[in-house]
């Protein structure tokens, strides 16, 4: 009787984990896919491909599917198997993780939609080597905190955090340079505009990828640092000997 | 025995009934606090006011702090109570709810900002007049949202759903004047850019009350319309008798 219900209890346990690592899998492959569809954004923009900048915006679709997909996945285990501590963390990372996804995925189909009036357009906008950096910066961050997530790495996860200052402070730079371009050449304006919703929505996704750095601290530490100031952050308490 | 059982669960379902009509209550006062931040950030670009504008920005910290506390709040009633099917939608829509409200706070104190340059510039720029406008729709649409929240109220928040596409139609007929303007007037450019910032964080405002009201349909109905067209949703499958 004993062991039958060990038995019993183990398997329900390792049915558990299993359920658990599934809905890790489904995340990075969700992450996957939005890393993807900022890169074919960005470079459907450098390189002028409208069909590419098409591609990305109808793959949006996809995208939100998997968010859905994953987010009755959550439920279905909140339901089913109750989980507490560590396990509920994990829960509630990847539902938030999905909801900062989805939005990274809408910035990049918010570049595609950019580049197709630009490529229409035919115009060569001032403004591309800085999109093409911060692009760089943001997609480095999005992979990194995904990452992290993947191996529960606390250390990774707060070099995403810290990674964000920075971003911020490139894009503030280019929006500067941007205007002046404007007030330069007036002519321009329409297009550098498209050009400046363009940064503005990198700039956004390296705040999405902020979140999801936040959230592996969160659920490997059980510390909420969101609207914590990074300087402020105590890494021994983060990092500690976990 | 039996008795003495079925008082303990008694007391222990009514324990949870006052624990989640407790979340809503924060929830709601949450929403009042970030409705009266978009409001006052919009009434201090209007009528100049810079104490006011540094007020919103200064308060959002209390906005960030209430995700914070309801959050933690939300996973004590998930760990300890393991809510189940509507008890534990309402659970999971009431975290949805804080990321959404602390994001519509994050525009707020943008607006702030914005403001406040505009302020110090001395200058009273076109748009304002649009700004108003789109203002008072979005307020409304939070407004709603939050009151379709607190009475479960579906058709309430449907309207909610179908109100957001015609804010998205003024903002873009908005920009596309505001462009005008910059090009007749490129010494206002860095001014009506402000503006275009504050038009499109009260663009995201009305997505993210978008958001509040499908997390009503989701709560009541456990339908997850994210990402359904408004067109499509079947009227009386959600408004149905319930």
């Amino acid at each position: 009787m004993e062991i039958t219900s060990d038995t019993h209890s183990q398997h329900i346990s390792k049915q558990f984990n299993h359920e658990l690592e599934e809905l890790k899998t489904h995340l990075m492959a969700m992450g996957g896919l939005v890393e993807k569809q900022v890169q074919d954004a960005i470079e459907a923009l450098l390189e002028g491909d409208s069909r590419l900048a098409e591609r990305v915006r109808d793959n949006d679709k996809v995208v939100n599917d998997m968010q859905i997909k994953i987010d009755e996945e959550c439920t279905r285990v909140l339901a089913r198997r109750q989980p507490a501590a560590s396990d509920l963390r994990l829960v509630l990372a990847v539902i938030r993780a999905t909801s900062d996804l989805e939005r990274i995925g809408d910035e990049a189909s918010k570049i595609a939609r950019n580049a197709l009036s630009l490529v229409e357009a035919g115009r060569s906008p001032r403004g591309f080597v800085e999109v093409r950096h911060i692009s760089e910066h943001v997609r480095k961050m999005v992979r990194d905190a995904l990452t992290a997530f993947a191996r529960f790495d606390t250390q990774l996860a707060l070099s995403v955090v810290r990674e964000d200052e920075s971003v911020d402070s490139e894009y503030t730079t280019a929006m500067r340079s941007l205007m002046t371009f404007m007030m330069e050449d007036p002519r321009s304006i329409s297009s550098i505009l498209s050009v400046m919703w363009i940064l503005r929505a990198l700039e956004r996704i390296g705040d999405h990828a902020d979140n999801l750095a936040e959230y592996v601290i969160y659920l490997v530490k059980g510390l909420d640092i969101r609207h914590t100031d990074p300087d402020q952050l105590d890494d021994e308490a983060i990092q500690g000997k976990s």
